[in-house]
């Protein structure tokens, strides 16, 4: 396994580069974001993060189904649609509590597939899908889900406030297959009931309310380091992270494992003297977890491996997302 | 004017007949309604309720913008997409609180007026667009909005709860135009300031708190009617309307104006005793308001117009969404 190799993958892996056009939007979108003045955290992060008293804070997010996840595998489609929304409020210690949908149908069988896959996940997940809209008569199929979830105001997990210092903690289910529809969907939910996998979204809000982390996401489309790309550019500091200490399911080689959208997979960060107890936590939930590298000042993520060492991203030349994130 | 050549038009008309799919759909769902056990109300309605503890509801809805509005003026399909959302939380009495959305995008031009659209819509309804996801690459334009507000357990308006004797209060703004590019959008709201328009909002979830009314449906795309109709659906009940009680700018002829999609306008039901409060209310935030006819327990609308009367839906044989609603 060659370092370059990695870096090169990575560099120009799909699930990175199309978050890129995030930025333009952001921009024009800024003035819409604190609007009533209780938005306590906008675009950047998994969730958006709305006060609504009582110490309690509103999380909203919304996913769009890849338009080549829902040819490949409808079914799987609606499935991940659910999946992808509790993970993005897991990520942030919340709570899940209801979803919403809008379909865009052309074929009736396609949409069929896709409610039957919603309607899985709901009963995996625990979480109703309450309602949505319908377009009956689009040229094409799509599906967005929108998930809204209840956080405690003071035990919420940003993306953004990752600190030097701090510790990186990978924590990645290993208990997988690649889907076979879909192989960079590393299937870790199918196969377990829904207490197992509820329990691992539960175990995120536990580490949020025992404040054990400074930050974190869940592990998505541009994969581990891009989505802990994701965290330091919001975060506006860099990593060190050594490669073998990422939990691997060894089947799977590293350039396609880092590339892997896993189930259950979270990149955190953690000062020093918290990181045995989340890693405790996170395994007590079947989250291999372990501690990864540091985060530093420096805005650049360093690879780190058999004393070899590369910038997979350097924050001053290379943009994600372009967002840095801040709390309104 | 011709009573059979409005029962007609309003048969035929699209924003009427493409609802008929949501009742397959939803059969498919019903499972996953349920899931958590606290949806209080699912499908049929403006927005879905989920009990949240302290007496609150958190509401959820989800709208899709028809792509044929996304091509005649993307600027006015960001500002709907804000407008028909803050409309289906005011429809049922609750305090919108945040929205996120989905945008998939082919043309960059046509994203960047969508993205100004829905800046001057959040401004104007004073509810915040806190994220989302964007599809940077697809082979179309669309937009997908979810909202979010907080109602009293104690006091939602909702679709399915009029009651044969209610009376039937239709309110609308007139004070509006037909909008240049969508001429069935009877704009109120670009002329106004964002306190009149927000005043509009508000006067709802006043109704609500002193329980004014039974049931009650924002005005969409089916028109007056197609949403009372929706309503008498969901409620299990019929209407007697009389046509020249329903508040009309006299500008628009009747075919039209029934048809029009407006900024701000309900269909109410309400106990007699309640009907003249209701009026005052909506009459102060400058909707006109009229007590236009009567709820029964035979299962049609009828429509009443110079001693003359035709059944405009017969729901032992007619389907809008066939969806009965209950409360879960």
């Amino acid at each position: 396994m060659d370092l370059d190799d990695i870096i090169h993958s990575l560099k120009n892996f799909e699930g990175v580069t199309r978050k890129r056009p995030i930025r333009n939007i952001v921009s024009i979108l800024n003035d819409a974001f604190s609007v009533s003045g209780k938005t306590h955290l906008g675009y950047g992060d998994d969730a958006s993060a709305i006060r609504i008293g009582d110490g309690k804070l509103l999380l909203l997010a919304a996913d769009g189904i890849w338009g080549r996840l829902m040819e490949a595998d409808p079914h799987w489609a609606g499935y991940c649609s659910v999946l992808v929304n509790v993970n993005d409020i897991a990520a942030m210690g919340g709570k899940p509590v209801g979803m919403v949908n809008v379909l865009s149908i052309k074929s009736r069988e396609t949409c069929y597939s896709v409610m039957e896959g919603i309607r899985e996940g709901a009963e995996k997940f625990g979480v109703p899908m309450v309602g949505g809209h319908v377009h009956p008569d689009t040229p094409y199929d799509a599906l967005d889900v929108s998930i809204a979830g209840i956080a405690s105001e003071d035990a919420l997990i940003t993306s953004c406030d990752a600190e030097p210092g701090d510790r990186v903690i990978v924590g990645i289910d290993l208990d997988g297959r690649p889907h076979p529809s879909f192989p960079l969907n590393w299937d870790t939910t199918t196969h377990k009931t829904p207490e197992e996998v509820q329990f691992q979204i539960e175990v995120m809000s536990i580490i949020a309310e025992r404040k054990l982390v400074t930050a974190g996401k869940d592990i998505s489309n541009p994969g581990t380091l891009g989505t802990l790309g994701m965290l330091l550019e919001a975060s506006d500091v860099g990593a060190r992270v050594e490669l073998e200490s990422i939990p691997r399911n060894r089947s799977v080689k590293w350039e396609d494992w880092l590339r892997m959208y896993p189930g259950s997979g979270f990149v955190l960060t953690a000062r020093p003297e918290n990181v045995a107890e989340c890693i405790e936590l996170l395994e007590s939930a079947g989250i291999t977890a372990s501690d990864a590298g540091e985060i530093v000042s420096e805005r650049k993520l360093h690879l780190v491996h058999d004393n070899d060492e590369r910038v997979l991203f350097d924050f001053e030349r290379d943009i994600i997302t372009g967002v840095i994130e801040e709390k309104i």
